[in-house]
């Protein structure tokens, strides 16, 4: 029995500490007699949850005042739908997009029903192992956005820098790797990013966006996709997924207390080192993605004999190392090490994955 | 300290028994190691969640196997724009609406978008007290659909009865009175409802549609907001709301363990039938909604003085009665008593009222 390592892609764990607290809270928070889920969200103590939950967000990423912090529902999938919709000024109007993975590809396929969507390059023939060099990509200078995913979490390939596109707006799907690592948010235009990775339970999506970008959308773009009705309602136009928008307010207060983004950089560096270094040390374990593009997030791998995958899944399963299944695209295994991940977990399947690999190799 | 009585329209009360049962397992669901909301929504064990929940719903509402269930994102106000999106073959199509009070008219203004909005009748007149005779109804026999608002949070006005609309298809926001009585499902085309009323957390949608009418959306409809997407998907065509759907499930049992909907409906009427009672037995309080058309879910009523409405609802929160002010459309007080909202909460709240008045009349 207890807490196994789950290293599911999202949803994913949440710090123990906040389960803890959401337990302790579930059926009185504060001596108010109510769930937080019970509670009016426009009453005096949700509102002061809901605050408090942006402004820990706003100190952690040092997001400035000229952007705005929506907490919307959906998922990153909707965004796809809701960047163009609400950035373009009319349907049809040239947008960049660089694709490297399968959200990337989703996301361009959603956009191509509302703008002339330019791929600036792509990296589909090699299976989405690399990102393509940064001077070989077509861009188009009079795109009205740019958009990538800084991580991909299917394929593991993650950006360790921020693309300079001049004066076309930024926007970036921040799913996979938002809170990671420290960020300069005022370099993007919009970021958006599905809670159920990093930021807590999948149901809220958070987005960034920068206030003059706000306008009305395109027509017939429904109400409750529109940034502009979201932002001047504070994400209250409907009733939010509250109880969701607390956990992530625990979830961004565990990141404070642990020291905020620079903290949790360091350790999810050291986390993914260690898992890629077992993996470089071995002719067992390999990894599909160039070494300048590996995720800190999403560590895919495969094992030299795939006869062996349910084998190494069954005992790892038993070692309490869960969800260690690759993506089909991928094949293998992807362990998936967001914020929530302990470090002992992550030292915990190292030592499986060389115990397996003496015994089978 | 403990546990009060909450009158808020939404988020509501949830049972305390699915609270504690949360709760318990909020760190470990069933020896999995893991909490419900870390679970991979593709995972066995979310799988179950899941299916169970649905089950269970389509047992206690008797939902015939020729419609599909959603568990979607978004809310009532979503559907607001899905319902013309996903329903009409074109834009610009004729649709029926009957407008009985705010929510209604939402429906109505975002309708307006997409289809050729005929309302068939209004009571907004006398702001929203009583639902117009049917048989005053400008009905449209080719109406691509009806809709209608069964019970209207904020006016307090509920249909005791199904409108008769022949062959056009019925559209239904049951938000806030899904689950409440025993209904017969294959009258309608589709039904949906927010969750945060008499299911769970905000956060969830539930859709229920007959499957003859899962079609192609007309043209610029997001990939997230076409029906047949989702149902293709199970609801699984992105990371669904899974805590939330996981909650809900919990209350879908709890009805079951309770007698089902014929129980809740017995349970319902008599503690709308106790406050009903002690507003007609007095001069002091007064129900603004004709008797034909008071909702069993929320009832508001006004105080003859509204100079005592500031120390009513200071000395009803005092004795643990929270949330009692109405809304400002409709002024004086709201008491919504869902499933969750145990009868002795409705005794409570009528003893104090009585009492209020003794001294105060």
């Amino acid at each position: 029995m207890g807490r196994k390592y789950n290293f599911s892609a999202g949803p994913a764990m949440v710090p123990l500490e906040v389960l803890e607290r959401a337990q302790k809270e579930m059926s009185d928070w504060n001596g108010s007699g109510m769930s937080v889920m019970e509670m009016s969200h426009r009453g005096r103590e949700y509102m002061s949850i809901a605050q408090k939950a942006e402004a820990d967000l706003r100190e952690i990423l040092s997001i400035p005042d000229n952007y705005k912090v929506l907490f919307l529902q959906g998922g990153a999938s909707s965004q796809f739908s809701m960047v163009p919709m609400n950035l373009l000024s009319q349907a049809g109007e040239a947008v960049d997009y660089v694709n490297t993975g399968a959200w990337s590809k989703k996301a361009i396929a959603e956009a191509a029903h509302y703008a002339d969507v330019n791929v600036v390059a792509s990296s589909e023939e090699s299976n989405f192992s690399d990102i393509p060099a940064f001077d070989s990509w077509k861009r188009n200078p009079d795109a009205k956005y740019f958009h990538y995913t800084p991580n991909e979490t299917i394929g593991g390939v993650e950006f360790h820098w921020i693309p300079e596109v001049g004066d076309v707006p930024l926007v970036a799907d921040m799913s996979s790797t938002i809170l990671s690592r420290p960020l300069d948010v005022s370099k993007f235009a919009v970021i958006y990013a599905g809670a159920q990775k990093n930021m807590g339970p999948a149901g809220l999506t958070l987005v960034i966006i920068r206030e003059d970008l706000i306008a009305e959308p395109i027509a017939g773009t429904p109400a409750m996709f529109s940034y502009a009705t979201h932002a001047k309602n504070d994400s209250m136009y409907n009733t939010p997924p509250t109880y969701a928008w607390y956990l992530a307010g625990l979830v961004f207060q565990w990141i404070k207390e642990k020291g905020g983004l620079s903290a949790m950089a360091k350790i999810n560096q050291r986390k993914a080192q260690k898992l890629y270094d077992a993996i470089e040390a071995s002719n067992f374990y390999s990894s599909p993605v160039a070494p300048s593009c590996r995720s800190w997030m999403n560590v895919p791998f495969t094992l030299a004999n795939p006869d062996l995958d349910g084998d190494f899944l069954a005992q790892a399963a038993q070692q309490g190392l869960l969800n260690l299944k690759g993506h089909r695209s991928v094949g293998g295994m992807r362990a998936s090490i967001y914020n929530a991940m302990p470090e002992a977990g992550v030292d915990a399947l190292v030592s499986f994955m060389q115990e397996f690999e003496k015994e089978n190799a």
